[in-house]
């Protein structure tokens, strides 16, 4: 019969570079959990600004039983309410993306202003108090336009390191003058944390992503050193003073290359610039630029298009590849244990023609099938880690640190939730 | 992790004149014992005489875990049963409506007459005792034509006021001798009680019912006195002294029509006769009768067309209108804890014809688009009440008086369930 | 509200010839111990050899959270895995039947051998032990051709009764020297013991299964003798005559024929070889056989084509019928407390050819139809388990024992689970 699963037993008894226990994918219990405390306590990645890039655009994002309406207000500046009327309880925006004046309910009109404030609230008598119904705030935090959002009362202040340190990398491509060029939403039918585990390593590259691994060296990912042989040593050393020469030049550029990583973090992150191989331009099937006109400030002249790949991985939702022509970010939610939204947006720069300046098919082309041929490895994993014969088995330590990054981090908020948990409860007593 | 939900505390601590609390809306647990209290203890109205006008004809009920057969026996008379063999348990009749000479199992063949006894079981041996093996039973109550059954053993006794008072009203309209112009069953994503919360009040009508307000007063469903300026104060004057005179004159041709209510009763019920605007003779988009054979013996010589609307409401599941030329009935099942079922029924003059007397598409109308516009509202309730930021907020005293009434008696019905349960496990001790 | 099931409880209460209590059709938590005592502990029919007749040739079955690697290895024998790999837990095999080499896991790329080996996992680091992550192995069993399986660490050894009793019946028939002619998936919506418990009586035939009645004796499976008048009790003896006619006629043929039953059995089973009516060939829509090419050493002019039926059923989930021109097997396995998937196999000469030899529609009709049949009414019985009017009732002493065979045999095996975990619960103490 079906056990009560004991989750503070199975956190306690994660085995350190070993795949999770099957509950960590299957369970719904696990998956309310992470729900509360992984996307309820913490930064969580949910769009980008050009987005909602005018006052009065909105868009809503549901993370569980949550749904936020971020809301750009006449300040420019964005604000994230809790989605639902102070009335009956009506879910207030209905749409994805809309542009509104105030917020009203459709249900009985009750309005509120941009600061989420209760106006106007017909047949309620002269009692009743207005400013005891205003509209739940959530913390909001851009990122050189990238937007974050926290659940909790108490948002992880760690966020600063994380935005001190990209702002400088990623300023110089300038999200906040770009563009949706395009956007998807894909259904992953696994856990999301197979998902993150997935996009944590490319010892599945060579197999199973013929697009994606056209500018990428198999070098860059990690591998044994044990099987190289004379002449692959070689490779390696040629491709590590590439790197080198790459970032010199990059610096020079004005921009940040090297390696950062706060993996261990509460507001967990990893970033680092790689070249791109062949052409060298962009990360797309030809490996030249998707879109002519470049982003920020880059160009043919100055800086060249051969910017190489700036990469920025976030716990627990997000990564983010930026190129000189182009930028594609990825925010993943979780739907129920075993099914996971990944949407991807691509942007150019916000004057770039469509038709004229790039071509829709070749700019999407790469993560459209990478997205997918990842959502079928994640579907086997799933299928797997729902089978008795399933057990953790081995992250290699070569190719799948930061798996382990993942999981490790993952495990210790858990942890963290049931120390302060328990802590809570002996104070009580 | 998901706490069990603890529905006592969560009864005792409702609080007057505020929306439930969001497990009421949501919880499985909560919707079983909806089922079990509130559909299993209470008289439900599951249909009218004109969907089983002849003997042999039957119709089928579903109620959470419970099927219901229906069948009008040779003496006229409705009688309910279990619909399931006394065998091996396989349903009876699989349709929603047929009609049938004795009940016949498809499975072995084993047969009940119309008294749901079982008259016919081979191979059983001559030991078997076929008197123990006879259908079980369900109360049905026909007031006016309208059916309503019970599946406790018990059955409520204050039926009786009920039936006493509304046969007087309902019975000019003469329900036996209409027949079904159509019937049509939505689905709604959302809980039952939203679906009937949303039918209690007309709060929402102005904004959302465009069809459905042509012909009523915005005086007619409540409004904020403190809101009323020196115009609409006469407005409203001048309405009552419509209600009154209309009431007089209806009165005088043998048509109750005064407001009775009777809400905190278990058999809990309101009526009402209201005028309607324009032209004033039926709930029609063009306010004209949409059914040119009126009712029993309305006659445009005798009583007129101008009859008003007779409202009906029960709890916990229906609500009925009643013109001069035709009734629209409607009764809500649950399905899930976010899924309700709503059949709505035309019945005009067993005699009209379609075509001649009547357009369908105009005698409907009215209803199919406000269905549809509350089911959306229904919909965005639910959404609101499955998102953790949901409270429960404040009714109008002016506009929603009928929704505490709705809610008062909700939780009063699983109040008097846990004092029962509490008082018979004291007895046992 | 709903209660925890006490399934010790509803097994020790269990009353013999009666149906069971309805959470044995309707509980999750039943349809989990199902899974885990009744499929894993036992011999489970999962196909035939035909189904993968070369080296190489695999196919996987799903039973309840297992999947099952069956690959038939150089050597000519079926081997048994988990389908799943030792890595990070991917599911190996996604297909029904393939043909494969080793078996590579798609995700990264390890690879197993025919014994389910590891033989490569690249990047894990000289210090791995490829020997510590063999695939997990399941037994295999196959008896004249049908494969069996036993998910338990300690297969039931009684198996060896039925493979002993089973092959002197069977071999005649030459499964290995057939092929698949047509395989049916079918999923009915009830639980997988109404699918049993239908297959165990033809009391239900007469009425629901025109096209397999039609060469079958009324009196082959069970009748009241009180219900028999003299002339039906002439005919009853007719009937008997004949049986004992054909039995001695067939095992000259060296055909064994009459009735062995082991249904108290762990691995419960029971065949017997009955006449077929009319044209007495095959169980056809005409009576005669479907394929001109006969079985094994099968032949019109020596042993003649009217060799009669020869049924076999086994406790917990398969039935097989073997004429002299075909073979039609049956094999059950649960998908949910109300769905089961039921998959049918139609084995002809593997020398015969389509459209020569047989036609598909004539070889398939008989079972295609009664298989729908038969879904419709484990249908109406799984709707009738999920009524809360569902109560057990009394099975047929004449035309339902084995019925009550499966039952009882279904109980004991529960009881012998809690029995098993008593005594281990008393001997940790």
């Amino acid at each position: 019969m079906r056990d009560t699963i004991d989750i503070p037993a199975l956190v306690a008894r994660r085995e350190v570079y070993k795949s999770l226990e099957a509950p960590f994918y299957t369970s719904q219990d696990v998956l309310d959990l992470d729900i509360e405390v992984i996307f309820g306590n913490n930064w969580i990645f949910v769009g980008t600004e050009p987005e909602l890039p005018e006052p009065g655009d909105c868009i809503t994002v549901e993370i569980g039983p949550v749904s936020v309406l971020l809301l750009r207000g006449d300040d420019e500046e964005i604000r994230g309410f809790h989605n639902v009327c102070r009335h009956r309880g009506a879910k207030l925006v209905d749409q994805k993306s809309t542009t509104i004046g105030n917020i009203v309910c459709r249900y009985h009109g009750w309005t509120y202003n941009e600061d989420g404030e209760l106006i106007l609230a017909e047949h309620m008598g002269k009692d009743f108090k207005k400013n005891c119904h205003n509209l739940r705030t959530v913390h909001v935090r851009s990122i050189a336009g990238l937007i974050f959002i926290c659940l909790a009362k108490d948002a992880p202040a760690d966020i600063d390191l994380m935005a001190e340190t990209m702002e400088k990398y990623i300023a110089p491509h300038d999200v906040k003058n770009t563009k949706v060029a395009f956007q998807s939403e894909l259904i992953e039918e696994g856990n999301w944390k197979l998902t993150l585990e997935n996009n944590r390593e490319c010892y599945h590259c060579e197999g199973n992503h013929p697009e994606l691994t056209v500018p990428l060296s198999e070098f860059g990912f990690g591998f044994s050193p044990d099987e190289l042989d004379e002449r692959r040593a070689e490779d390696v050393a040629q491709y590590e003073r590439d790197v080198l020469e790459n970032h010199a030049r990059w610096t020079a550029c004005g921009l940040p290359s090297s390696e950062e990583q706060h993996l261990a973090n509460v507001t967990g992150f990893r970033t680092m610039r790689l070249p791109l191989m062949r052409e060298g331009e962009s990360h797309t099937v030809d490996t030249k630029v998707a879109c002519k006109k470049l982003l920020g400030n880059f160009s043919r002249e100055t800086t060249g298009a051969k910017l190489g790949g700036l990469s920025f991985w976030t716990h627990p939702n997000s990564w983010h590849h930026f190129m000189s022509d182009h930028i594609v970010t990825f925010s993943v939610l979780p739907l129920s244990p075993n099914r996971t939204l990944v949407r991807t947006t691509w942007l150019v720069h916000k004057d770039a023609v469509e038709g004229e300046d790039y071509d829709l098919d070749n700019l999407t082309k790469v993560w459209t099938h990478t997205n997918q041929q990842d959502a079928d490895l994640v579907r086997l994993a799933q299928l797997g880690a729902e089978m008795s014969g399933y057990q953790p088995g081995p992250y290699s330590p070569y190719t799948e640190p930061h798996v382990e990054s993942f999981a490790a981090w993952y495990i210790a908020r858990l942890n963290d939730y049931f120390v302060k948990a328990d802590t809570q409860k002996v104070a009580a007593e």
